[in-house]
């Protein structure tokens, strides 16, 4: 964990082999579609369905520290789904390996732009 | 939309219609996880996966106003489903069509137990 040096950004909680960070930083590329002082909405590299993003703190967090504080992520993540998704959509996420987790910093996924089926395989 | 008139309870909205709202007042039957004076926790009568439990508040709400105030219900959520499932969990709430909706009442979905597999069909 460490602490980015950028100038006009406050400093962040940032693991340095974490891409979500590294996405924060502008030191990897995304598809960003919301950002604010706390928070970022980008777009997933997985293309399972049309509408596929991912909701975080910029702050390195867990995902349980990102579900202890989800209160501002779960509206503007309900606001964007509604945005995007008029026929409905998903918000989750995932702890732990049964659920898939791939990604240590903490994410909510927004999903929709199709009928989505079952929400367990 | 009504109030329900139980005697030591606080007044509550209440859909008549509701199948949620008749489990918060025990007009129906359901294995209750946990409770609390603004939600409940309880047994979902699917059983895709072991553990598979709504938390929802005791107000008949949609979910959007469910998101609109997560926080308190997503730290329990979390930690019940931390407590059941050691291998790992999946919180969710499906909002719409696209998502399977089935209750109107809001509710956050906490599922694991078992390998969860893909969280849209």
């Amino acid at each position: 964990m460490q602490e980015n040096p950028g100038s006009g950004e406050p400093k962040r909680r940032k693991a340095a082999y974490c891409v979500f960070c590294r996405i924060v930083a502008r030191e990897e590329p995304a598809n960003i579609i919301y950002e604010d002082d706390e928070m970022i909405v980008i777009q997933n590299v997985l293309r399972w369905v049309p509408v596929m993003l991912l909701a975080m703190k910029k702050d390195h967090t867990t995902q349980a520290e990102l579900w202890d504080d989800i209160a501002h992520i779960g509206r503007i993540a309900q606001r964007i789904g509604a945005q995007l998704c008029p026929g409905g959509f998903r918000l989750l996420t995932n702890f732990g390996y049964d659920a898939m987790q791939s990604q240590e910093h903490g994410h909510l996924h927004i999903l929709g732009g199709t009928y989505l089926g079952h929400y367990v395989g």
